[in-house]
């Protein structure tokens, strides 16, 4: 029952019906960027809103794909429907990835109410920062009301995916400081629970007392600024650390002790999941967040729509007249420029 | 008889008269950036046009200043004046660095017809790479026919800026290899000659004949696309490398030996320089070098002010406005990207 139409708004109403293949069409679309992600967004824009996401981020091996399984399976026993995004810049292929998104789906192969996709960042010139909040969109107008942003590693484009998600987990094991040193910083910041996985091995409890000791030590304000300071995307020159005036009780990150592979403490996770869910909705924490949110993701489109200019501007017609401007003196290099953006020289 | 005036048409004026210290100010404006630097530009592009510049650079050690020191006094000898802009993307201070500049100055600080100056990025938003060609027209306009952009390192900035001189100049010593492996196809391809200063030391025989063998091996054409091809800076995103139909005689890079402290060689060093010059001369070449050369600045001040934009629309009333429509769904991002751009939908 593959859907033959590429009709943007025909495919979301497919997909809204429960079509698969129209969903992964979707996905396609808005992964390749240009006129039908555009297309896709206005309409699932329109539509969605009650999503909450949840990224799961750590160092390769840290099991997170397993966790994700492990998760999925106790928000299905809830009766939710659970898309999962696998966000991997890195691979080099994404879309027709139908083997390792169904080595992905493990015990949810046969689950009409689970969706995973792999992404990459093929087309899509923004990259997965700006392809993966409208991916989100189109899972939430599709009917997913948990969407679960998983990384496949930790690098500073999949932090920064994470870090927009609702909630934030950070998947350590034991001995953790040793192998993410250069980001722990970063971890920290972004973490809304930490996890333990791999917490039947050896080290587990001193991990434990690193982890809190850190805890100890860091502020927990970033819930209360409504989103995460990851760094790079602002545009805007705009300081964004500001604290804001309407404080609400702080957010201190628990420490959930997992063993993915068996799916011991995985119930535990996802109640810190809901308490830190609930801790969010109880003030205007979740609406801040969003808000932040959507502020980067503006400024990020912002970036991306003025680069694309930069690059239409450089070339062509009115750049040769601008350029034989400036060879034969009559305006010089910076004037040229604004003639060529149709602004006056300031 | 410092200049008091800051109005940089009477500054350009009293420059063009030999005075030093309107000269200085016009340079301090031009790194500064901003609306003066503007209205200094669109003077000195009137002005200038037949300055010819000179890069110098090489690993840090390399003899770079002493080199340049020789160079000026033998420029000296025929009469010329000469400017020197030591380009420091280090430097913490710049315009004030008088001490610096004293020191650099060396036989020179006498000597009217020579003008030494340290660059950095103080204020200027595009950087380095849009104020030295800025610097060079103040120069130019101010009768100096021979500019010299020496650079402190070997960084990613200081290359661009040397790679976009008529003729530019690296300087190695025996053993080289080591110091600069990374940087080694870099240097390759920005120069136009080759200097292995130091030469009285051990390992300058090796050293040639590592140089020769790479010469022999590269393809000496980047002479004949009329500029250098310095990676980063291409906004436009078309072919940058594609070769030109008429061509002319390609140019073997010259290894020239010299001991810039005692000025052994300096005079093969100029003569190899002016070699050069008539090679790009006898042909288009100056002319495709210099048309490329204006291409890469049109570009940089279409991506600075791009930048600009950017941050000017990511913030303020009207970005308010387009989040507004954004949280109550009347608007997608991307559409509402594009009403504050003051475009249509795609």
């Amino acid at each position: 029952m593959a859907a033959r139409t590429r009709n943007p708004d025909e495919l979301v109403d497919l997909a809204r019906g429960g079509d698969r293949s129209a969903l992964a069409r979707l996905l396609s679309l808005v992964e390749q960027g240009g006129d039908s992600a555009r297309a896709v967004g206005r309409r699932t824009h329109q539509l969605g809103g009650s999503a909450y996401t949840v990224g799961i981020t750590g160092a390769p091996g840290a099991g997170k794909s397993t966790l994700t399984n492990a998760m999925v399976s106790t928000l299905r026993a809830g009766g939710d429907r659970v898309g999962v995004l696998a966000i991997d810049p890195s691979s080099p292929f994404t879309g027709g990835a139908i083997l390792g998104d169904r080595v992905r789906m493990g015990d949810h192969v046969l689950d009409e109410g689970v969706f995973i996709r792999s992404m990459a960042t093929r087309g899509h010139l923004g990259g997965l920062a700006l392809a993966a909040p409208e991916a989100v969109r189109v899972l939430d107008a599709a009917g997913y009301p948990w969407v679960i942003l998983e990384t496949v590693g930790v690098g500073q484009v999949e932090v920064e995916v994470v870090g927009t998600a609702d909630t934030t987990v950070v998947v350590v094991n034991p001995g953790w400081g040793d192998s993410v040193q250069a980001n722990k910083a970063g971890l920290m910041e972004i973490a809304d629970v930490f996890v333990i996985n791999k917490a039947d091995r050896p080290g587990a409890d001193s991990t434990r007392r690193d982890l809190e000791q850190m805890l100890d030590l860091s502020v927990h304000d970033h819930d209360d600024l409504g989103g995460h300071d990851v760094g790079g995307h602002d545009v805007s020159g705009h300081d964004v650390s500001a604290p804001d005036a309407g404080k609400q009780a702080s957010w201190r990150p628990p420490v959930v002790s997992t063993v993915a592979s068996t799916g011991a403490g995985v119930d535990e996770l996802v109640a810190a999941i809901a308490a830190h869910r609930t801790h969010l909705e109880t003030g205007d924490g979740l609406e801040r967040r969003r808000h932040r949110r959507l502020d980067d993701e503006l400024h990020r489109i912002i970036a991306e729509r003025l680069r694309q200019r930069a690059r239409a501007l450089g070339q062509g017609e009115a750049f040769d007249r601008a350029r034989e401007l400036v060879v034969t003196r009559k305006l010089d290099p910076w004037s040229a420029t604004d003639a060529l953006l149709g602004e006056t020289a300031d």
